[in-house]
């Protein structure tokens, strides 16, 4: 790939008034206008990195794209790159790869991992690239004091860090929507910190004054909406609406009818958290074009929601459109229905050449280091002595959402102790602390999750991010953990002690160092050895198990400091009456 | 006047949780919602200087609105305050009472006379007022080197004067656009130094790769379109399109129809240039929705160009917008045909109850000074004397354009020397260098003042304001320029060597340092006394003498240094074959 070069603003008028010969010109496309969403049969002139000219122009090197449907790069508006457990330069390649050149991100994850050296990795990794990633200063690290994340990031600590990059924008997601309607002095700070930035929301279901609290603090975007009628009372209030479709929450079906109405300037099209597989084989934010366009809708309306909305969303100048003076980031599609890019340009340069990605980088350059702090595991530390007469807290799995259940349940006992029982799909559980090596443990029991035999095991586990394991007999949870801790963490399937599959997530347990295809192969073999240990295909069980840890969704959770009572936020024991 | 108390963001969340009582509600109106572009039955909450809340609320001071309407407060996005011959208090005050509460103003007049010292005393005089002036730097300080102005600023001096102010927001309008486009050294320093700020535009009629390269440059609004085509393909090219309804430029019902289009996202008003007359006795922004919603448009529709569109244009967070945590700038209407309010609130505060200014000002704080630097003139000045055989080069004035065109007449010749002829309406012009006491006078004829007796006289002369005389006899032309001289500058009508009206402009000899009634009074007269003299009425004699001595414009223009053939950009003789 050719790198693009810098060319002087002389250089840009001269081959915008067809002076000189552009150095790249895109012949006789189908130019889409973002301003009057319309077409325009013409060449698009680029001198450097940006685009200076629309007509008719001579390039040093000249692509043919008559016929095609050229774009502005899409953006995804908010997106964790964790999720996809790629690397950054990956999770790059795969965004590329689907027309989507830009980026907000919010490495919310590796910096509850890693605190602010997590959040540099991101910034260090995605330097220098072609592709525009922008960062959120994750605003809630740790989400909770309920359980021991890795790292702290206080107001004082986002002082310093917004000042890092350029591309850093403002405050990622404030999930700690009560504490803002609290006014809890530590959110108070961060958004007299950030009042001149921008602030991303998470309030699913805020309404009326609570609502207007919320924005009147600074608060000015949101990706949870499930409804039309939620995401319209957020736009009239001065929000931008994201419509998100992720791997799990799928939420775009239900409110792309807002965007016949006139406020449709302020919605945009984000991911969220999307996987490694679900990328690779549905796309990014091009899938949400095609899924818009399947339900009957223009693309001429979904595509700004992909490109100048969100420029305008976050003040990003010179992005999102193609016109003079815009920086050149291009998708070429071949019809408007399947928006797989055909030729990408970034920058000026292509990066993506008849489907095929010209960008070549190792996943990683400069690896965070170790993040695995805990002892090896033994039998011992699953072993839960029975108590007479009393019932167990069992956390009460739902296969198609992320709210659990507290179920109360008599415990199946062996040698006096609490077992795994498969007949009744009540699996042992147990959360180690992985940051700090306190040697916390947390045990429990969880019904649902379906596993037949063997046992399985993530670290990556929501917010904190601390190691989770449930199984059908001790021996197989300890060689699980056991596996991890030597491999630095990951997913992992076991069975009669054997290890049966890995996904290693060598950064921070969350993100894989291998290349995008090697991570969907392991993934595809998790997936066939979960199967193999009983679990029904449609369940997304490492999902739900990631989620079993995060003690702020209702009602009944494990930590690594023991269950937590959601409802009333107090930790309770295993035992009830 | 009660000015608005700070409130801690603690309070604001309280006020908008109904937690505690807002400082002021406006009680039952019709709040216009910019976003959706509809209308909502609703209280406004304020606390402190913001919007906190809209839904129901109780406040320590309430405001019943209900049946009227409420929109955010309007917007000029682009206007030179001098053009009104009033302070810049005194014209803020009449904004005030149109409900407009902010503008993007360019001090271009007062800089060319004064420089930085010009540009300062805007800022200054703007400063702690119940009115947002955003300041653009004039990009053309000189606007040639034909003339001689009062000052020079060069890109060294924007680079400091740039950071005075939060309310400087970058370089206004670029009129020279063939600088641009050949690359010319200053104009390209300029470019490169605002490059991630706003530059505004001013190309008329620039289209095709024209467009493109200047657009390419980074300059992104334009205000001086004329049809729909020119305003459509510079909306394509990414710039933000001004419609303009000032007292001499009427665009506006030309390019409204574009506001069916999908790119009305894309356009904003903006009055240029506007008298105080006019603003008085016709308004300013609030008269475009007025002649919008007569020619068909939707108020809905129209309101956004004054208010939001302005604030996304110039990136303006917290304004255009009824909403949490937006500044409070509210105007309240009685209907939506009429656009006078009957309050206004500004950051907050009510500046305007039932139609009447609450806000108490002088004219002036600090007065910038004494501008007029030249000798008083003697009626041996004016002489002309006559070259045998040869002919006149002459202005040709026209009534409804500023476009002159260069006549060749026979002079009429009294003992020796040429002489103004009232019968032919030849009548002798002269422009006195103001700034330096250089000594500069430069002599000529104009063709179509209409003038029958007398002699007239002003120091607005764009663009460097020297002071142009024209008139039927030398005495009174001495004597209109010697009075100006002694009082500081402004318009004048003389005739039998008395004065008989002025508009005194002490201020830069560009503005009055009276309130606005008084100026308002003083034009009247001035334009009684024009009539006088023989002056059709319907003639902008001052206006039309003000453009006579700016040597951009064709054909033919009388600078103190002489006649200037605009065409071929070069002086030339009063006297040819």
């Amino acid at each position: 790939m050719d790198f693009w070069r810098a060319t002087t603003l002389e250089e840009q008028i001269d081959t915008a008034m067809g002076r000189q010969e552009a150095d790249l010109v895109l012949k006789g496309g189908n130019v889409f206008n973002v301003f009057l969403k319309t077409w325009e049969v013409a060449d698009v002139a680029i001198s450097g990195s940006k685009i200076v000219g629309i007509g008719q122009y001579k390039g040093r090197q000249e692509i043919d794209v008559k016929g095609l449907y050229l774009t502005p790069g899409l953006m995804d508006a908010h997106v964790h790159f964790e999720s996809s457990m790629l690397s950054p330069r990956e999770m790059v390649k795969v965004l590329l790869l689907n027309g989507v050149t830009g980026a907000i991100t919010d490495p919310h994850e590796i910096t509850n991992v890693l605190g602010e050296k997590g959040l540099r990795f991101m910034l260090d990794e995605t330097a220098n690239i072609p592709f525009s990633a922008y960062l959120m200063i994750p605003s809630c690290v740790p989400a909770t004091d309920m359980d021991t994340s890795g790292a702290r990031i206080t107001p004082e600590d986002m002082e310093h860090i917004r000042k890092l990059s350029p591309r850093i924008l403002g405050l990622a997601e404030m999930m700690n929507f009560p504490g803002i309607l609290g006014k809890q002095q530590n959110e108070m700070n961060k958004m007299k910190l950030f009042y001149n930035q921008k602030v991303d929301g998470h309030a699913p279901g805020l309404s009326g004054k609570e609502l207007n609290a919320y924005v009147a603090a600074g608060i000015t975007t949101e990706h949870e909406c499930v409804t039309p009628a939620e995401a319209w009372e957020k736009v009239r209030r001065g929000m931008y609406v994201f419509m998100r479709e992720g791997s799990a929450a799928h939420n775009l079906v239900d409110l792309l009818p807002l965007l016949k109405k006139p406020g449709n300037r302020r919605l945009c099209l984000c991911t969220d958290d999307r996987h490694a597989d679900d990328l690779i084989e549905q796309g990014s934010i091009n899938y949400l074009l095609e899924i818009g366009v399947a339900q009957g809708y223009d693309p001429e309306d979904l595509i700004p929601m992909a490109t100048l909305n969100i420029a305008e969303c976050y003040g990003l100048k010179h992005v999102g459109a193609l016109a003079p003076g815009y920086v050149a980031d291009i998708a070429v599609f071949e019809n408007l229905q399947s928006f797989q890019p055909v030729h990408v340009i970034k920058g000026g340069v292509q990066v993506v050449k008849n489907r095929k990605l010209l960008w070549k980088s190792d996943p990683v350059l400069e690896p965070p280091g170790q993040s695995m702090n805990m002892r090896p595991a033994t039998v011992e530390d699953f072993r839960i002595p029975a108590k007479k007469n009393k019932k167990l807290r069992v956390i009460g799995i739902s296969q198609t959402q992320l709210l659990t259940s507290e179920l109360h349940l008599t415990p199946t006992v062996q040698n006096g102790e609490a077992v795994s029982d498969i007949g009744r799909d009540i699996l042992k559980m147990a959360v180690f602390e992985r940051h700090h090596n306190t040697g916390n443990i947390g045990l429990g029991f969880a019904f649902g999750f379906g596993l037949k035999k063997g046992a399985i095991a993530t670290t990556v586990g929501h917010d904190s991010h601390n190691l989770s394991v449930v199984g059908t007999n001790d021996e197989d949870m300890a060689v699980a953990v056991n596996r991890l801790r030597e491999i630095g963490g990951g997913l992992i399937v076991v069975s009669d002690g054997e290890v049966r599959a890995t996904v290693p997530l060598a950064i921070a347990g969350l993100m894989s160092d291998r290349d995008a295809m090697a991570v969907n192969s392991q993934i595809k073999q998790l997936n066939f050895w979960l199967k193999e240990l009983g679990v029904p295909e449609e369940y997304s069980t490492f999902m739900i198990l990631a989620f079993t840890s995060l003690p702020v969704i209702p009602e009944l959770r494990l930590t690594d400091r023991g269950l937590v009572d959601v409802v009333h936020f107090e930790h309770v024991d295993l035992w009830c009456e």
